[in-house]
């Protein structure tokens, strides 16, 4: 099984993408998909092209992202859901199925708590996948936990 | 010139297309895409693909949509900001650059007032596009009025 989880931003995107293969899950791919201050349709488009890339390369059973992004701030919340907006888009063209894990969902998986602060999800998530550092940006760790908790959830591991 | 202006939703997206030739504004085109209550990532393909085939046809030189949706609820601002952001990947796949209006600059233009209720837009747009009967749904009487803001401010008449 190959799961990408992803984490939606218009200026940073992060991907990450694991496999299981022989009973062992693995980390396949990891890495941030960044735009330049650009026009907001053309860093969309960046965002399209590179993910649809990745998509087609990986070929991932299942896209994973997180249900939904809490703010105060209804610009942040619709700038988030222009990219998400098109990260559900590429998988769709790509027929993959996509499933939304909450926040709090993700966070209790990887640390066993549902609040966790960024950090210890970082450290987590660094231990529980081998890596001998920790994935930067905030936002590649960010898709990897969320690849992982979408891996465990389909799996039946929990 | 040819400009669309587009209400974007992901049950509805508003459509208008105007068009001025030999010095007269018309209506080109104007239509609604709906999409059935399926898996969100299905139908913001539907909306992809029915836009696209729309930008194809329609070769409009300027794509216009509203720059902020007001919203108590995050929820709802993220879901609108996702179709959002594939009306934006379609204009920046066809190349077409996108002007975005504030929705107070936008019910200005078409009723002299800012604040006008969505009743106002609709009954002075039907009247300035010179229409017989009132667009419907509300979201394309939108389309039809943002595309008619975006021609004005555009064309310089403003």
């Amino acid at each position: 099984m190959k799961i990408i989880g992803i984490d939606p931003g218009t200026a940073i995107v992060g991907v990450g993408v694991l496999e299981k293969k022989n009973g062992k899950l693995t980390v396949k791919n990891y890495q941030a998909i960044t735009t330049p201050p650009i026009d907001k349709e053309k860093r969309l488009k960046i965002i399209f092209q590179k993910l649809n890339e990745i998509l087609i390369q990986e070929k991932p059973e299942i896209v994973v992202v997180e249900e939904l992004f809490f703010s105060k701030n209804v610009k942040t919340a619709i700038s988030v859901g222009e990219a998400r907006g098109v990260v559900l888009l590429a998988s769709a063209l790509n027929n993959i199925p996509v499933l939304e894990l909450k926040p709090v969902e993700v966070k209790t998986i990887v640390t066993g708590y549902g609040h966790a602060p960024k950090s210890q999800v970082e450290y987590m998530i660094t231990r529980l996948l081998g890596l001998k550092t920790p994935p930067k940006p905030d936002d590649v760790a960010d898709a990897l936990a969320i690849a992982y908790a979408g891996f465990l959830k389909m799996g039946g591991l929990l």
